[in-house]
């Protein structure tokens, strides 16, 4: 067999990732930068692990179908990890999500982190799929989780409030408005006892899982085509498989979570369906109590496909559905004791960078240009050059000015100058407003420059050494 | 052959990885701060790219060994992946370095990037070594490059030492004096010229660079026998061979670079060995300029081992020679063109975190507790709790405090309370504290709380409604 021609591939990023020149670094940072402050107001702290782990460690969680899904990892140097790749299973994997590592963690120190242990995490991760609109191969991601602590169903409760709280504080903070996303919002014991219903229509309950995990990315209309191919007949339902319908059409999923789906359907559906809506409804209380309830409906669309929840489950959509989910999550009160921890009840949340951006960029959130370097700039460092020092020209301006920008520097402002050869300083007054500068300092000579503020267009003479005084950021 | 036995390394970090908890994680964070910090003052732009790349870019720079020390990388959904990687190279591998990514980079898009192009990187690199101090598997690095602009001598040297100077800033900002750490520098082209003393003094080129790339890791002793047994019999040179010889045994070497190589060395040096000094010269005196030569030493061990170093190099190392190189960069005038770019100018340097790490740590120089928390924060998000809410123990009083912290956190405030039931003030008041918050918020009705300064001691009566104000910081 011929090697593949790899002279094509060579220069190009691999299929699915991202190369940042400057301008994407930036919105990219307006993201994490959102993520990370949304946290840490929210009490959670930051922690990191490993980009690739055991393959092990992934399996214990997901089971060996992951597998297909991973980017395998193995050292060249060890004949023994050379070996086990070519028996096709790699004894590492790029992480292709961070709960595993996270519960790894959880698990070899619980006896001594405090309790709750309220961490989060954003870093890379890792997914062999076909690339498509919403989904790379590697992608940012924010997760958000709260550990262990008082174990009664209020205080879970509680704590899953305050995750989806800290979720809604971040579509907030991006400038997103309640309505033009939803966090979706069940309860999977609830789910659970959907085995009834499924009982009740006459669909087995597999056929009805199914087909609720995948409704979301399916058409309306091949989703009620599959309803009637599994045998729902719809129309010839009684009163109970009227509301039955109802649900499977979706007419169900649209109610406000918070006032709307007790007072009109709760009651009613809870008789009619023995379903125990108990659970669902302390997370309902719970939300309100934390004020994030506009932003949240019931769905039983909301499966989540992963069997480790235990709990409330959630899915963060733009309200017309057509991008893939925002953010999800749910209560996962099994998972820390799978990895060799103590019984820890468990709350999180994982947010991709990809659909955000999008979406933000779409409905035109994304700031850019000095409002963009403005909110990146952090108290060591502004994003936008404190000073473009600029010689008027004179030998001893010029001999002046890479001094003034050194010193400049060593004072923590952002210091620049020009590289370009020419004197003229309309020109290089336009290169500094070009870069945003908030201030041009013209050196007029060995001892003194003009000052000229680039937003008022005010200026006036300072001697050099008083420069960096009078371009302190306030 | 029976599986290796997989199931006690399932729950621990692959070897030579780490786990980051949050003490860790914040020593983590405030070295890349200090980074980040230091090359956007510096004019510095941020960049980014893959984890990993086509193995291809990495041997197009290092050639087939770096195949023996990169992590491969394959998707186990694709079976010509998985058939490559059976074969002992897999299409993929983690970045052991990100300089291969920023040419293939700057290649793409040298057309419309600006000249001079000023960027930075900092994320993590992958190296199939075995672990030891200060070297990992997986470790942060800092890049800060400078590509393309005018091609003069001055001005490459310019570039050289604006280099120098942001590694400079960075060794300041960390607290490290001048002294402690040594910048050495070095000219590739010098190094070239060495060729000429390896034939006066006797001795086989090939066997001196040799000597020369491995001299920092030896005893002096050994480097001395290894001399000696290479054919070089020290005493019984002329007066040149005499020069020679305090350069093998490292005399030369600690020379103060700026005015002691020129004045003492210089001169005769270049006379009795027609080496050509004028492009170190020239880094000198741009050095001097930018006021970074106090770091500065001339040192010709720094070969950096790495055939596509151009011009000047550099390497910098904590003083008593005790730990791993801190970083090390230099000129690549050639190898955007080997990306497939055009010719450009072309000098930066890298810096890894984990020799820093713990030097700044040996020396007593990185923050800890309340420093290091107020030294992170950021105007979005404090690190430090800024109001930690306690309810006075009344019904209407416990009632207000979620709703109370859900407010300061929707005013970008950073809010906790406690997840104990302890309802003890003082105790609570001592959870703040050990918090690091900067105010207790002591709920005593429904409409009004004491609000207590946690440094100063000095506490009032305020409403509810204006303790975000109160605690806003300024």
């Amino acid at each position: 067999m011929p090697p593949p021609d790899q002279s094509k591939r060579s220069f190009q990023a691999p299929k699915g990732t991202r190369d940042f020149y400057p301008p994407e670094l930036l919105r990219r940072r307006y993201i994490e930068k959102a993520w990370r402050d949304t946290a840490i107001r929210h009490g959670f702290e930051e922690i990191d692990g490993p980009t690739f782990e055991h393959t092990e460690l992934y399996t214990v969680k997901s089971g060996e179908a992951i597998l297909g899904e991973v980017f395998n990892v193995f050292s060249g140097k060890d004949q023994e990890q050379v070996k086990e790749a070519a028996g096709g299973r790699a004894p590492y994997a790029l992480r292709p999500e961070f709960t595993p590592t996270l519960a790894r963690m959880y698990a070899a120190q619980a006896g001594s982190l405090p309790k709750p242990t309220k961490w989060f995490w954003q870093q890379n991760c890792f997914r062999a799929e076909r690339p498509q609109r919403g989904r790379l191969r590697e992608f940012g991601q924010w997760n958000v989780d709260f550990l262990g602590g008082d174990e009664s169903a209020e205080s879970r409760a509680a704590a899953d409030s305050e995750v989806i709280a800290t979720c809604a504080a971040l579509l907030r903070t991006t400038g997103l408005k309640v309505g033009e996303v939803i966090i979706k919002v069940c309860d999977r014991r609830l789910i659970a006892s959907l085995g009834l219903i499924a009982s009740r229509i006459g669909m087995a309950e597999a056929t009805l899982f199914d087909l609720l995990d995948r409704r979301s990315k399916m058409e309306p209309n091949k989703f009620a085509d599959l309803a009637s191919s599994a045998g729902l007949d719809i129309d010839a339902l009684d009163h109970n498989a009227v509301l039955a319908s109802k649900y499977t059409r979706g007419e169900l999923t649209v109610s406000d979570f918070r006032p709307k789906f007790h007072s009109d359907y709760g009651d009613e559906y809870c008789r009619n369906w023995e379903l125990d809506f108990a659970p669902l409804f302390a997370v309902e209380q719970a939300i309100a109590r934390s004020e994030v309830g506009e932003w949240c409906q019931l769905d039983f669309s909301v499966v989540r496909g992963l069997a480790y929840y235990t709990g409330m489950v959630f899915e963060v959509h733009e309200a017309s559905g057509a991008e893939r989910a925002i953010a999800g999550g749910g209560r996962y009160d099994n998972l820390i004791e799978l990895f060799g921890g103590p019984p820890t009840p468990a709350v999180g949340f994982g947010m991709g960078d990809v659909v955000l951006s999008n979406i933000l960029q779409d409905k035109g959130l994304m700031p850019e240009g000095r409002a963009l370097l403005d909110r990146l700039s952090e108290p060591g460092a502004s994003l936008r050059p404190d000073v473009f020092v600029i010689s008027n020209g004179q030998p001893e301006s010029d001999a002046a000015l890479r001094p003034l920008v050194a010193d400049l520097r060593r004072k923590n402002l952002h210091a620049r100058h020009t590289y370009k050869t020419t004197k003229n300083i309309g020109k290089l007054l336009k290169e500094a407003s070009d870069a945003h500068a908030r201030f041009g300092a013209i050196i007029e000579s060995a001892a003194e420059a003009t000052l000229k503020d680039l937003e008022t267009g005010t200026q006036e003479k300072v001697p050099l050494a008083a420069i960096a005084d009078r371009a302190k950021r306030p």
